[in-house]
């Protein structure tokens, strides 16, 4: 093994914060060295339970983290962060700040805290965060939780790698700039209203009911497994242990009863699936022939003056030279 | 153009019927003949308004498209009816008897109805589904209802290939068996609690209310424009008229505001991008040492014994015979 891999492996955090520098690397050469650390570390992947934590800028997701990750930390659990944000490509960097802001959990020997990367595209963040969470399983974490901003696909790409979504509101749900994602619902293995203190309290309860009944209306995500709604107030510290047991009660179900294995296995097949589309894109790029007639059809496709099925045929034909 | 294409533009329906059974053939030669005759007539697509009509079994689907389709027909619209359902693959044939069902409107000169075609991959589904729609259009169609079974991906796949998606619930949606799929609530363009008569019709009204309540915790799906949610009996033939006023009315707005052209130009982006991997599955199929690597390393990857984005990368080396 490498020594990088080997120092990762041995619980060290630089060495760990190195390699998700090198995996995050654009540069050619860094990605081969950035695959092969990756392959040495693979066996040792897969330990954590993974929660991915989602919801609306402003719903509190750093600070809920902060005090969730901390308790984790104080009963002897190592911990991993990492977050992602497709919308940093954008210059928005909204999340990009959060390990200043979870500035107690930061300074824990056993936590471990990623920002998101900035500037990649939409698949790449999907990529790279995969590899990021192996890398911080092989260095030991037992728990990894996912951060991401509520924007868009974000949630979507989060739920194919972590075992549960946890999904953060805040009171007075109703108010639509509030509202959770739709699509979101669909994912969420936990609800969770947050803010639930002082004058907030009381709306804070009224939309754990509203969102329960909504809830309600829906087919479960798994079947005889409720989608838990839960009160909290990260800043009170109040409703975590129940937040947390929630979801380790619902991990130790999933488990026992092979559906996390189905999950897991499952995920893995997208994984390879999403990888042979980056590895197909990157072959057209390569081949210049192929390359610009794949750019000339896409966007006749898409203005309806070419036809998807034959100008996909020409792509393939044109890629492994044939005819 | 080829007689066949040729009579599908004047409106021949046994034409029609013809070319779309040659599009579901799984025969080379006539897959071959299928690409040329829907690339002659891709030109004359795109010019229904497209409506998916999904929900549980029992929602009442064929009988809301036998009611709302004969009106259609009665102005003088003219009325294409696709069946979707990936679940016949699994011998359940769901929904493959509706022709039958909807005695009426199959009996109108202006009114082509297509079951789903049995025994199909859940890629395959989509992709004759979205040609069968071409194939219609070309043939006239200034409606096509595209109707699909609840269960799982389909309502995915449909919203993938429709301008608006209609969701059948039945009353008393609280009862979890009856309930709307979730992540089908974040697809819906309208909801329609259908049986709402008789002794229905109290607990109807009801459920109208709570799907109201439940899509106001959600972002709506297009900024500004609420989901509508509305009450019908298909027997007694109420609300109809009422339903499709809130399609025509939302048609109007998106194709206004140019919402409409951006879904229909990712749709077509997306169906590229799905014939792609399709192309590239049947690439590797020919190759037989990449074909057999693929199935070697995804099986692998499944069970945690190789890494997604190394195996990605050496099934298409092989199928390239690179390296």
């Amino acid at each position: 093994m490498s020594e990088l891999g080997a120092a990762i492996r041995a619980g060290d955090r630089r060495a760990l914060a190195r390699g998700i520098t090198l995996l995050e690397s654009t540069r050619d050469d860094d990605r081969g060295a950035a695959l092969e650390l990756l392959g040495e570390l693979q066996p040792y992947g897969g330990g954590a339970l993974r929660v991915g934590v989602s919801g609306p800028p402003g719903a509190g997701k750093s600070t809920v983290i902060e005090a969730l990750g901390t308790r984790l930390v104080d009963r002897g659990v190592r911990l991993g962060v990492a977050a992602i944000d497709p919308s940093s490509t954008r210059g928005g960097g909204s999340i990009l700040g959060d390990r200043t802001r979870m500035e107690e959990l930061s300074r824990r020997e056993d936590a471990y805290i990623r920002p998101s990367p900035a500037g990649e595209a939409s698949g790449g963040v999907a990529r790279r965060s995969r590899e990021t969470i192996l890398l911080i399983e092989a260095w030991g974490a037992e728990v990894v939780l996912v951060e991401t901003v509520g924007v868009g696909q974000s949630e979507v790409a989060v739920a194919g790698m972590v075992d549960q979504l946890m999904v953060l509101v805040t009171p007075g749900a109703g108010d639509e700039l509030q509202g959770i994602k739709r699509g979101v619902m669909e994912l969420a293995d936990v609800i969770v209203v947050n803010k639930a203190d002082g004058d907030l309290a009381a709306a804070a309860e009224r939309s754990r009911a509203e969102y329960t009944a909504a809830l309600s209306l829906m087919r479960p995500r798994y079947e005889n497994l409720r989608t838990p709604v839960l009160c909290t107030s990260a800043t009170e510290g109040t409703g975590l242990d129940e937040v947390w047991q929630a979801v380790e009660q619902r991990h130790a179900t999933l488990s026992d009863d092979g559906r996390l294995a189905t999950l897991r296995s499952h995920q893995a097949g997208e994984w390879l699936r999403s990888e042979l589309q980056l590895e197909l894109s990157a072959a057209l790029e390569r081949h210049p022939q192929a390359r610009a007639l794949a750019e000339r059809r896409h966007t006749e496709v898409q203005e309806g003056r070419a036809f998807a099925p034959l100008a996909a045929r020409e792509i393939i034909s044109a890629l492994l030279d044939e005819g």
